[in-house]
């Protein structure tokens, strides 16, 4: 009957400790989302598959969790099978009664009679053999295989039945096992799956609620997510996402606003010295024009990416491989050593630009976002413009983010974002452009882990425990403790009248600061002894002092 | 491509106000938690089945979301069709074998290699026709289908088939279609299930992390968890569960607690006059023991617990169609018509339960708990002895809790709980005793919403619209506004240099407060120009007056 318990691999569970450090992450991320007008949003942990499929890729497609459908699955499931077994069953018996040979149930099969047998089955079997016999699902495959018999028996050898087209015997195991055997089960057993992201649950909820929301619009959206990733370190099935948002807006100032966003939230986590990374897609478009490869712009841009991890040689090898010509590659060489100042690379991109229309309105609107920033100044992050960044997403079409953690914390990315122009138009809203970035909330937990920068006061440990002397010393206990928690003490009674020595222990173990000693002597006394389980140190106190020090 | 958008039924998106409501009630219920020293932990969304499954009996399994092994599934599942086969196939070829029949590969076989069929159906395969012919997934129901026919060809009639207890054709495609519709597909493609409350996952939690707990453990969990129930009027596919527990310790006092623990949240939330109804487990076991039909327990709490439903006679007719005798009825006559005050009642049932050891013990933990919640005091709560009230599970050992809306407001059930001696011991981990309480958000919600005693505070909306009138104006505005989100202010700018009217139109279609005009004017003379949208209002003020009037 026992079994040891476990928790599917990707998953986690987490601590009191973990809870409160995570709580505090979330509520300063909120915080800041709210003091820039964004307004919560949620949306159901699962959507319908058609919502989600066919939104993130083939690969993105196998991620995502699929729900079996509920409760009467079986059922449901029995009835896809007879109904192949019929679709089969019948397109052949047409065949071969176009052929010439008869088909009917004997009086045999009569007794087969189950009232249990779906209405629709019934239909179905009656229109193939055009007869009014019943038949059971057990009796089913008798049948099936009855008609099959007579009908390969009507071949002397296997050679036969190979050569002739319509071997129905073959054919038949083979399209069913084959109809079994692919997508069409899949589909047929799930039709919701849970959430991959956020974004494209906010695209269908604009969609739906288009008629209740004032655009532009913007919502936040703290939730978690699943990924059928394979688990790795720092990579989990379920984890959340923190993502702000605007539709119904192309301003740039929104971007200059959630540079602004991502530095304040960052400076108040303590987690300073993050570098935003900021690219415009229409730039890496131009490029490819410009190098005369706009069709091979993704082997381009992946190609780029890279630069980093396998260096100049590296990705120019890459590119040639992808047909990117020699010449291409001494167009932009530039983009191989791309350094300076902020205005000095927006003067190299420009230039390098000049010839194409879509690059240079590219290099506008991030000479506009990058003045604006530097203008208004940024608290401890750095911007930088990245010509590499592409974050391998091909629906971003204007502005493209990255947060990068402060170089001493080898961590990578703890957010990243964008501008997609037609956020909405999957879903038959056209001409909806939507900005946002998104938090890594399990990346900045380590990276404020590492430099040490959480709060003392995160913590949801009780502040006082009140020991056990007896019933009538807790009830006693129970009416100060009360008063205490209205006055905004966490406080509890230790629930069994056990040895001092253990009470303590469990104090301590659970790293309660106070425990409060009332025995029957302090209860004369209308006094309270008071043990500081740090110092060590103890005193009686009255009800207020009691309070006092507790509130401190 | 455009599709119509839309969610799966039982599932809800809600809305920033909606958000805000469900997050206050939420932040009250998870302050007087820890007021009471309950501290939070969170469990992954999804378990492993066999975690869940077989726990809240054959309806609950029913209810259970599953979820479709991910990725390989369609691998793993052909895997699985061709198991099936061969498993089948290869116990009637060894029982043909030993009836003397003889089986082989011919050589015209030999060209369908595929390296690619997995190497464990090769040697399936292999170790069945005891030779080294291979053979590829498609080629194999010709195969099937080969041997299949020459084994029915020994058979003159179907009648003969029929008749051989070793009929292959029939049983081979009986077996693998019975395996197929059966629960064992079900088990195959999916090993994960979403959580269907949080008590299973928290007994699982206690037994995993045993060695990192300090016991009595008395943990809180706020997460949703999702049921395959029919969606009907206030209940849903995904809701939330607020969870209170306590597991190690057999103490009372946890009762006591947990029934102020309700009233102070009540209390809190406004919502008073609610009725704390209260029974206890040995009580009702009492009661079958004292009518002679322990035996019939189950059958007797549920009947009872329609009294309200169905009246005297309605109960006593169901008691007596399922066994229980007349006399049992008339020893318990006074169940029907049990009134008085908490004393008057628990000295009724001590009468009554006289004769039963365990009845007698639930008599004596009622009055502990009720004596003393009557002494300490509740602030607008009421407790109620309840012996009708049995809540459907047969897990609880001890007391049983259900809180009922004030009467005003026809509602129901808005909260539960009870104590269950032996929490974790399906996990491994005996005589651990537990008892919590559970606080029902949605129906909460409803209550406060019909009380209309939501807090006006209640609101994420922003304080503040600065409107657009171009980029140096925005600018200059975004300065300001940066200093009043640092002082608390949730302040915005309108992205677009549209026209004043819609902006206004925008500001008050939101539901912001006041909207700030900043003109060239403005920014020469140092001042703004705030309007309140509510009194029409407009003045010139200085920054510190616009702080001042914002931060009210």
């Amino acid at each position: 009957m026992a079994q040891k318990p476990s928790i599917p691999k990707g998953t986690r569970d987490f601590s009191p400790i973990e809870v409160a450090k995570r709580q505090y992450i979330i509520s300063v991320i909120k915080k800041h989302f709210e003091r820039n007008g964004f307004q919560p949003i949620e949306t159901p942990s699962f959507e319908n598959s058609e919502t989600l499929m066919g939104k993130y890729g083939e690969e993105g497609d196998r991620l995502i969790f699929k729900i079996l459908n509920s409760g009467d699955f079986l059922e449901k499931y029995n009835k896809f099978l007879i109904e192949i077994i019929l679709d089969i069953l019948s397109s052949h018996i047409s065949n071969l009664k176009e052929n010439g040979f008869e088909f009917y149930l004997g009086e045999k099969y009569n007794y087969f009679i189950n009232e249990n047998l779906p209405k629709i089955i019934k239909e179905r079997f009656n229109k193939i053999f055009g007869s009014e016999n019943k038949i059971n699902e057990i009796q089913f495959s008798k049948d099936l295989w009855f008609y099959l018999k007579n009908y390969t028996d009507t071949y002397s050898n296997i050679e036969d039945l190979e050569k002739n087209e319509k071997s129905v015997g073959v054919s038949i195991f083979g399209e069913f096992y084959y109809k079994l055997g692919t997508k069409y089960v899949g589909n047929y057993i799930s039709e919701k799956a849970l959430r991959y992201d956020l974004t494209v649950p906010f695209a269908r909820f604009v969609v739906q609620h288009q008629n209740e929301l004032e655009f532009p619009f913007k919502r936040y959206q703290i939730q978690p997510v699943w990924r059928a990733d394979r688990p790795q370190k720092g990579r989990f099935r379920e984890f959340y996402q923190c993502d702000a948002d605007v539709v119904g807006s192309t301003s740039l100032w929104q971007e200059v606003e959630l540079v602004q966003l991502y530095d304040a939230v960052f400076s108040d986590l303590k987690v300073e010295g993050v570098t935003i990374k900021i690219n415009n897609r229409k730039i890496l478009s131009g490029i490819a024009e410009v190098i005369g490869a706009s069709d091979k712009l993704i082997d381009f841009t992946v190609a780029l990416d890279k630069l980093d991890k396998i260096g100049e040689d590296g990705v120019k090898a890459e590119m040639l491989a992808k047909g990117i010509s020699e010449e291409a590659l001494f167009e932009v060489q530039p983009l191989f050593n791309f350094n300076g100042s902020l205005t000095e690379k927006l003067n190299q991109l420009r230039e390098l630009l000049a010839s194409s229309v879509e690059g240079t309105k590219g290099v506008d609107e991030l000479t506009f976002i990058c003045e604006t920033v530097e203008e208004l100044g940024l608290k401890s992050a750095t911007l930088n413009l990245d010509v590499t960044l592409a974050r391998g997403l091909n629906y971003y079409t204007g502005a493209i983010f990255e947060v990068a953690a402060p170089e001493t914390v080898k961590l990578g990315s703890i957010g990243g974002g964008g501008r997609y122009d037609d956020l909405t138009g999957i879903f038959g809203l056209k001409n909806m452009s939507g900005v946002g970035i998104s938090f890594g909330l399990d990346r900045i937990y380590l990276v404020i882990e590492e430099l040490n920068v959480f709060p003392e006061t995160v913590s949801n440990v009780t502040d006082v425990l009140f020991l056990n002397f007896g019933d009538n010393e807790a009830k006693y206990c129970l009416k100060v403790i009360r008063e205490l928690r209205e006055a905004g003490v966490n406080a509890e009674l230790y629930p069994d009248k056990a040895k001092m020595a253990k009470q303590f222990q469990f104090a301590e173990k659970k790293g309660i600061k106070y425990a409060v000693i009332v025995g029957e002597t302090e209860m004369q006394q209308n006094i309270f002894g008071l043990k500081n389980l740090i110092s060590g140190e103890q005193q009686n106190v009255t009800l207020q002092e009691l309070k006092q020090t507790l509130l401190k």
